[in-house]
């Protein structure tokens, strides 16, 4: 028999990827989780039918998410990742000597135990002792901080179920809030090709919040068009302009500090979208 | 009744689009050709079962082609398509005032053809009067060529079928041999996360042959993985080295004289592959 696992990224164009098994299938009190392993991509955690990560290529949207604040930021020490259950935002956070303190507020406690136990290689620095894991509502934890954090990633799913409220204008209200008065925060928002309504509309939103609101890009073979949007708010420092000392040895597989930049070079049909 | 087209990209991987119709399909002297009409990419041309360009994404690989090596060069006027029967990268060089002439040479008739006839954004500057369109083989023709062009584009399919001459070594020899003395020449090389070994002897070969050797990048939705790699050639003028006023006015929808520089900032692991 074969097994083939298509996610429909939009109604009508989608990915299919032979399964070797399933390892776990569940309904959460949020969410429908599946863990597949993949031929082609190893392990794959599927929420409601959707791709959030598989062993093969996690490392692009982890160190893209993680990495540009984190450069950005002269000195990051307390840094909140909301969502990203898997523990692969946490992963690549600590690699930065000046993190003293990362805290991962999840809402589905259930993302996090089947992460660390098929997804080990992503979620097994949960555990470091710099890391505070809270199963909580991100956007509640988010109302309820003020002024403490440098650097804020919001790891969501797309606006569907437990992350709608994670794609509205008073939630980057609260993250500026929760923020420094020099803090950043990056989110997830989807791609251009598919979902450009929700880009100009998260761009228009953050604008009017942040000084400085930029998009970035990478690619991820398993997501909707393989072209994934990143937008970075920021109330001081520019990722444009961060001097090249800033840079010091980490290891990755994807970033770099020449990519720091050239991530933000959008195509122009990209560029029209934020305009 | 749903109709679905589902291309395997590799044994364990593909994509699979929703089809409106079958707009042609037919097994031509080499290769089996389908055009068929999608709900998401519009009109789209399959060649042996792999998706060759549609109407919502050809823009990118075309302009991708085209712009780069024709701004790197000061002053194109003689260039060479290799393959591209569809007629999009003939349609963006002739968006360079400078060209004088532009030589498509496609093995297969029925590609032009049928490009015409259901894809007429894309082939519709195939009758213009700088273009000289044969029907014949490539890989014959550049070895029949010498001192003759200034840019060459090569827009082959993957090295299967008619198109597995086209990435060997002796063609890149007589790519040299048919340029001019400051010639450039680019090829489509596929994708890092399923071809590497491909990009990896491109980059080998190419490079004992031209003294400035390139890869570059950019997101193509239709095609393996969504990350797509060109190879560039070149005898003199380095991409790399534009100097500003070299760009004028074009309209394009990826392509920016900004993006002709960042394209070839690669993610780390592709940066490794070309080591």
């Amino acid at each position: 028999m074969e097994l083939w696992f298509t996610e429909k990224q939009t109604d009508n164009f989608g990915i299919t990827a032979r399964i070797k098994r399933t390892l776990h299938t569940e309904q959460t009190e949020f969410q429908k989780l599946d863990m597949v392993e993949t031929e082609e991509f190893g392990n794959m955690l599927i929420l409601d039918g959707m791709v959030m990560t598989t062993q093969k290529d996690e490392f692009v949207y982890h160190e893209m998410v993680a990495h540009v604040p984190l450069f950005t930021h002269p000195h990051p020490e307390n840094v909140l990742v909301v969502g990203g259950g898997d523990g692969g935002v946490i992963r690549e956070v600590l690699k930065h000597p000046s993190v003293k303190k990362a805290t991962l507020v999840e809402i589905d406690g259930k993302v996090i135990e089947y992460s660390k136990k098929y997804l080990p290689e992503i979620a097994g620095q949960l555990d470091d002792p710099r890391v505070e894991v809270k199963v909580d509502d991100g956007f509640m934890h988010i109302a309820q901080s003020e002024n403490e954090y440098d650097v804020i990633m919001v790891d969501s799913t797309e606006p569907v179920g437990p992350a709608v409220n994670l794609f509205t204008k008073g939630f980057y209200a609260g993250i500026a809030k929760a923020l420094k008065e020099d803090g950043i925060f990056v989110a997830q928002t989807d791609n251009p090709w598919f979902k450009a309504d929700l880009i100009r509309t998260v761009q228009r939103d953050v604008r009017e919040i942040f000084p400085i609101t930029r998009l970035y890009i990478a690619n991820i073979p398993t997501y909707p068009s393989g072209m994934w949007t990143f937008t970075l708010g920021s109330k001081k420092y520019d990722p444009l302009e961060v001097s090249d000392d800033r840079f010091h040895d980490i290891e990755t597989k994807y970033y770099t500090k020449q990519l720091h930049k050239a991530c933000f070079v959008l195509p122009k049909f990209v560029e029209d979208l934020v305009k």
